[in-house]
């Protein structure tokens, strides 16, 4: 089986794979997958990185590979930055049973998920105004699949340019919104209490002394290479750290640079699949800082990727809009 | 670009590749490839295994990755053992290029030219009898490509069954050589000064003891899980110890085990690559007892796909069986 981004799109239903990753985080952090350490290559000239991640959930029919990469000047040439695709093996035999030419629109969905699933457990009961750092394709869809998490309808979004935040407030799927767009990233964290940050930035965006008491924060950037959105000292002041894999964020997340300033200790960290698992573990109150890390990890691509073949397979597709909590 | 194994058979020319794998072990051993550490999943129930391999030489179009999987039992259901398929992408957009759907195929051709160019570099002056421990899917291409690289026609076979021995010598790519298969490895071993060892035995089974001065062996079948052909002794015995890549090799190979128990030294191994850059390292007499440890490297990956990738972007497709060298 081979499908394009296009097939894939019809047989994605945002709903279901918000459920997916609750289920695959829980069982991750469960220990019942197997996910090896993910492989990357970097790239200079132009700059690029890829990621290469594989793994399998214990007693399951099929593994999965992803590739996915992102390289940041594809746009001046036409190209959207993100690359990729996903293979469905089956884990019996090693054949190969479905190529999901998604071209990193799985990733996309799959990490913004992640983010819809952060914003269910640490969010605030009340969010006054979400505010999302970056104009990205992914700064979109953590907006996009937040109408399944939190009923607010006011946004700020940040950007370095006005022309990019044009393009994002312009976005027909978010015009269910109040979106205003800033170029001042204190407006944001003065007014918001849900906020997302989406950008590949190589020095903190949000800082500790900025941040409200009762915001929480999802930080999608950072996966290494020197990213970091967020101040290190802002892992010290939250309440609650929460990461979607100890052993990668340890290693390449925002909380890396926290862990290794000796601001927190790692008895501090918890999984998004311990959240997942044990509601007593997500926020209990509205003045609590709240952090989630994600790096992203190969168990969200196992339960996407069958998501899809399922999906597809069974030729019942489902619009990724379907559903909207509102 | 989707190319299927029957297309892919077609794009190969067997000499072309064993001369891009030399190229590329050179460019490997200099420091001119980006080949991080392999990803691997292992599954009990079958039992089966599946390599994760990706890389790029500095400087080139494009990036590979490879995957590819034995499965040992699958020929119980009709289905062969080796599976996978391999990716190019283009180094500089991370898109696609060409997906190429090989079963493993290019898998054991870039592993049997491996094995082709270590006899070039190794392999006595006159060859008395070739010894070919294992009759499996690699044992075939080993011999097969070992026209490419050495003129003798008298071949010893080892093999656990008649049924797989039978199966072997009957087959017909492999007519212009006079096979013997046996039961009993010391018979290839007291008439063989070639040997190559193709088998996932968990047990040694060259002894030191029994390798005759001026033999030349190269052990393919080892590559982690406890995997081991050689006797660590005959290491130590050796006069030239020889790896396709140290990294790999000190963690997965048969020296591994030889290192492990202080029978030799890391710095009496040298590389493939250094072996094709510079002559003074191969074989000097015809007393020498020489040792090719291979594990398989992305490079070989990276060479053969772009090898098949510009083979069937220009139209020009060669057969597999064309030049040998008598």
């Amino acid at each position: 089986m081979i499908l394009n981004k296009q097939q894939i799109m019809q047989a994605i239903d945002a709903a279901e794979v918000i459920n997916s990753m609750e289920e695959g985080f829980a069982l991750f952090s469960k220990g019942q997958a197997n996910i090896p350490p993910f492989g990357s290559l970097h790239f200079n000239n132009p700059p690029g990185t890829v990621h290469i991640k594989h793994g399998h959930i214990k007693g399951s029919d099929n593994y999965v590979v992803k590739i996915a990469s992102g390289f940041y000047e594809n746009p001046k040439i036409g190209i959207p930055s993100s690359q990729g695709l996903m293979l469905l093996f089956d884990s019996r035999t090693g054949q190969l049973k479905a190529i999901l030419l998604d071209e990193a629109y799985l990733t996309e969905i799959r990490t913004a998920a992640a983010g819809a699933l952060a914003a269910k457990y640490f969010a605030p009961k009340n969010v006054s105004c979400i505010g999302i750092v970056g104009t990205g394709t992914q700064a979109f869809h953590q907006l996009n699949l937040l109408k399944h998490a939190v009923a607010c309808k006011d946004v700020i979004v940040w950007g370095r340019s006005l022309e990019s935040l044009q393009s994002f407030t312009s976005r027909n799927e978010l015009s269910s919104f109040r979106i205003k767009p800033t170029l001042d990233v204190t407006e944001l964290t003065a007014n918001c209490n849900l906020i997302v940050t989406t950008t590949p930035s190589k020095s903190p965006l949000i800082f500790a002394n900025r941040v409200q008491p009762g915001t929480h924060i999802t930080a999608v950037g950072a996966d290494g290479g020197g990213k970091i959105e967020l101040e290190p000292k802002l892992f010290s002041k939250a309440d609650i750290v929460c990461v979607d894999s100890r052993d990668q964020c340890f290693l390449h997340g925002d909380v890396a640079f926290a862990l290794k300033e000796g601001l927190i200790g790692p008895e501090k960290v918890i999984e998004l699949g311990e959240a997942a698992a044990n509601p007593a573990l997500r926020r209990k109150n509205d003045r609590e800082i709240t952090v989630v890390d994600l790096t992203g990890v190969a168990i969200q691509d196992i339960q996407i990727a069958n998501a899809v073949y399922t999906s597809s397979s069974s030729k019942a597709p489902i619009r990724i809009d379907s559903k909207p909590r509102d």
